[in-house]
């Protein structure tokens, strides 16, 4: 492509509302342009990056067995009230109806439609196991749509749907789509962990995340190297400590804490590590009422784990400072569980500390020695918290943490769909019977922001080389003033390209400052640089955009080498 | 692909709602499933299709130097309000609003987002021209959807937008994408025909449609062999009968015609041809009241050329039986223009006439032997009539007529939208000035089905080998019976599939009459069947799906042959 025929107008600065790098990038590299809130066009450079995404999901997908096919973006209401979730799904549902007054939704998932595809199609166990999948537009009406692509509200996914007659099937396919998706992401050459995780929204019993790791990303995996346990931190069990608790040896007091917001600020005040120190949320309870939740001044709530406990409201809401006050009687900071009359539930590691302290529920006052047992009853006690880098794995070993972006998510959802829209087949004996269905997703879109996240520097996008929306960019220095520039990269333009080679030629008449930074900003792997100087030479310069000494060093190339040379870097890339 | 893993249910009745063929054959074949009024699930097989004239429309818009690029299908209200196109537009628009109330539409073209996408980053002519496209999933709320995908609401379009200066860029850009459409459709295998059109909706100065010929398309399309001559026939011009009309020879009478409702009971029973009469249209006027239309007895009206004459109400709207009985005082088969107190417009054709037959205003009676300008005064006259065969042209061919299916339209919007939007750019001056825009689309989704339309027998679906979903199906005939014929048919499976030839492979235990039916209705074009009493001989049978003398007759061809002649016949067609 030659740019100078191209409009691509890249920016230096950094957008404003663009929080992320990938959203930042994305936007100062003209890959994208925003319509409304959540709403992007893909421009000509970025739809090819997606476009190398999709090749390759489906690649993968029908080298699993998959069939490719395509349903429809808008769904018919009556579906989804067969499953209840017209109502459940709640806003994020963009509804609309018809000119004849018929509702319908923009789909942000097609569980529904391919049910209904089954049952109609599907009669027999002879027909089983199938895999449908489709790479496809989906609208969730985000709440606050952020991240650009991240987060947005029109988004591409690639979802597969099977049909199983038995769990031991669903197993099978589950496996191999954990293993297609682990291909996917080698392919796509994004270093990805997959991890147990919380089935959420969509239902069913198991289900699997693959996340690009970056340290940008939302989510926070535990895992323990050289052990099986991989998991969203949402899920993660903590163990409880082990051992007994310590007697107490101190006696409780009170004592000032004046203007301390926070467990560090109370922390350094009293000299002591966050560890001994234990915090009190307020949350509210299915009943209206109020729940407190005591944790280690270290630990963080998990809402999913909190919300799984019986009595407490989902989603997990916590209570306002005028609700805490009413409860404690002083302001949050300084709620604690003495004497608080409150449902009190202790995570494990709270309810192991002896001699701790705690907020007084008196403002600007702290209790320290306090002890379960003695100086309050012996609470609830439950896994609340999420796990931190260290903590012990059920097998004994060290919890690490990384962070990630979801990309797929892979669910075993047994019967929960066929039987409450009735998608049944005879079985060997001439039954009836519900089938078992499995679902598997990529965010198609989301990966090419997931992989702007994991690769970039200061200059911009450092593109893997499978996605790269270009493989080569030729830059033709000053080319106006030379026509030997002109026509050596003209040249190697039409060469390259005829060997196949994706190329983006820079032949626009602008400074090499301007031709250095946009090269730099898009992200090409390979660099070719075409200057007078060189060339009086018979030489070009090559420059990788990532090298892996990370150095910017460029080579210099002989003229008749040049394609063989690409070639042979280009292959060892792929 | 096995047939054996696909889940595929073909059918032999003829789907109840499904009036067309392609509508009828896509249903029997499994290639889509209904999910609602006009929405429909593209199955695997029919997604093959789709995909390959999705990468023929690519490959050739590449080629015509456009950028392909992604808009969302949600586009916010307020730039549908900028051209007015958000009041006007009607119940086709597909709107919505989002969880915060903002309105949106589902995009049925992009005319504003692009546009809005082109002010904010075009401002100088050094940048034009551009042309951008997108193959995406369009949605109009249709009144009646019907035909399958002929006039499905949510469907996949090629629509493409070029930016320019001035008249003479954008007139090169239009020729060029006339070329190119002429291009993809030579490519796709459907002889098509390009004609002028009205603009309709979309609006600008100049537009040309292609069509798909087929006997069952629904638009009309007059030409001239060896002129310069194609229109639609709702754009055609009826050229004024030449010389002097004849002297009138005949008295006025009234005779009695009773129980005709037709203009050919009124000639049968007359004993004349139609065009010795002239009947009588009553329409509405702009202005409330009526306007008396009169035509040849075996010419039609053309409303797209009765809408644009001053005082007529656009759309066209035919008087009810009672409004014509209110200003006729008869039923609406014999109203005539004697006598008639209204505003009265002849075609030119019913000017010529003289000596005519038309209804007397009085049931179950006519007059003949009518003259203009003796009985009745002499009327207005224009041109408001459909050509028919044999008309002459402007340059005096004789007009033929094509029946087609509109598959691709292109416009010249000139300054239509970039004027209300505010789209400019610097000029060589350094002036702002609106740029000038064309566009141009292609109904990608509907190609499938205009392709059937074309392509069909009694048997099935006849497929043009470009978009065929296969090249080729190999069918294993009763081969749980004979091992040979199993093994011989996968290594043939194995072997073509690895040439990179597609094959479906029916290895279905099916009887093979099932096997038969079913290769006929999918209609994929070069059918290898292996038999065990053939396969003793050494041979295999091949069979054109359409061959070039109609025939069905099958050949032998020697099993060590079978590649290479499968590639020479493949080769060939393509």
């Amino acid at each position: 492509m030659r740019l100078s025929k191209l409009p691509l107008t890249t920016f230096k600065e950094i957008p404003a509302d663009a929080e992320i790098a990938s959203h930042q990038l994305m936007l100062r590299a003209g890959l994208i342009k925003r319509l409304a809130s959540g709403l992007f066009t893909w421009m000509p450079i970025g739809l090819r990056v997606l476009r190398k995404v999709e090749a390759i999901v489906r690649e993968e997908m029908d080298k699993a067995g998959a069939y490719e096919l395509l349903m429809p973006a808008v769904q018919p209401a009556e579906l989804w009230e067969e499953t209840n979730r017209w109502e459940r799904y709640g806003p994020l549902l963009l509804r609309m109806h018809d000119r004849h007054h018929r509702e319908f939704c923009f789909g942000p998932t097609h569980e529904e439609v391919i049910t209904d595809i089954a049952r109609r199609e599907l009669k027999s166990y002879k027909q089983l196991p199938v895999t449908w999948y489709q790479i496809q537009t989906k609208f969730r009406d985000e709440i606050r749509p952020r991240f650009g692509l991240m987060r947005a509200r029109e988004f591409i996914m690639k979802d597969a749907y099977s049909f199983h007659l038995d769990q031991e099937s669903l197993q099978t396919t589950y496996d191999l789509m954990a293993e297609t998706y682990q291909l996917i992401f080698d392919r796509l050459n994004l270093p990805c962990k997959s991890v147990d995780a919380d089935s959420g929204e969509i239902g069913g019993a198991q289900s699997r995340e693959f996340h690009v790791l970056a340290d940008s990303g939302e989510d926070a995996l535990a895992y323990v190297e050289n052990e099986d346990f991989a998991m969203n931190v949402e899920l993660a069990p903590a163990s409880a400590p082990k051992g007994e608790r310590a007697a107490a040896s101190q006696d409780m007091k009170k004592i000032a804490t004046p203007g301390t917001k926070t467990i560090d600020q109370v922390c350094e005040l009293l000299a002591v590590a966050p560890e001994q120190t234990l915090k009190t949320l307020i949350i509210e309870a299915e009943d209206g009422g109020m729940i407190g939740i005591v944790l280690r001044g270290d630990h963080s709530l998990n809402p999913v784990k909190a919300e799984k406990i019986e009595g407490v409201r989902s989603p997990l809401t916590l209570a306002t400072a005028e609700q805490v006050e009413s409860v404690a009687g002083t302001k949050p900071g300084f709620a604690g569980p003495v004497g608080l009359k409150l449902r009190i539930i202790a995570d494990h590691s709270a309810l192991h500390r002896s001699d701790f302290i705690c907020g007084a529920n008196e403002s600007d006052q702290h209790l320290t020695g306090v002890n379960w047992g003695r100086d309050l009853p012996e609470p609830e006690s439950a896994d609340l918290r999420n796990v931190i880098a260290g903590d012990l794995s059920p097998q004994g070993g060290h919890i690490a943490i990384a962070r990630g972006i979801e990309v797929g998510h892979i669910f075993q959802l047994g019967d929960k769909y066929s039987t409450s829209m009735d998608a049944k087949v005879l079985n060997q004996n001439g039954r009836e019977q519900p089938m078992l269905m499995g679902c598997y997703g990529i965010g198609v879109s989301r990966i090419v922001a997931a992989a702007i996240e994991q690769n970039h520097d200061a200059k911009g996008i450092t593109w893997p080389d499978p996605i790269a929306p270009f493989q080569v960019v030729v830059l033709a220095l000053n080319s106006k003033k030379s026509a030997e520039v002109r026509s050596s990269a003209d040249t190697l333009y039409e060469t390259l390209t005829s060997a196949g080679i994706e190329v983006l030629y820079d032949d626009r008449d602008v400074r090499p400052g301007v031709m250095f930074a946009d090269a730099d900003l898009l992200g090409i792997p390979h660099q070719i640089v075409i200057g007078a100087k060189a060339l009086a030479k018979g030489v070009l310069e090559y420059r990788q955009r990532k090298s892996e000494d990370n150095s910017s060093d460029s080579k210099e190339i002989n003229l008749d080498d040049i394609e063989s040379f690409i070639g042979t870097q280009i292959q060892s890339k792929n």
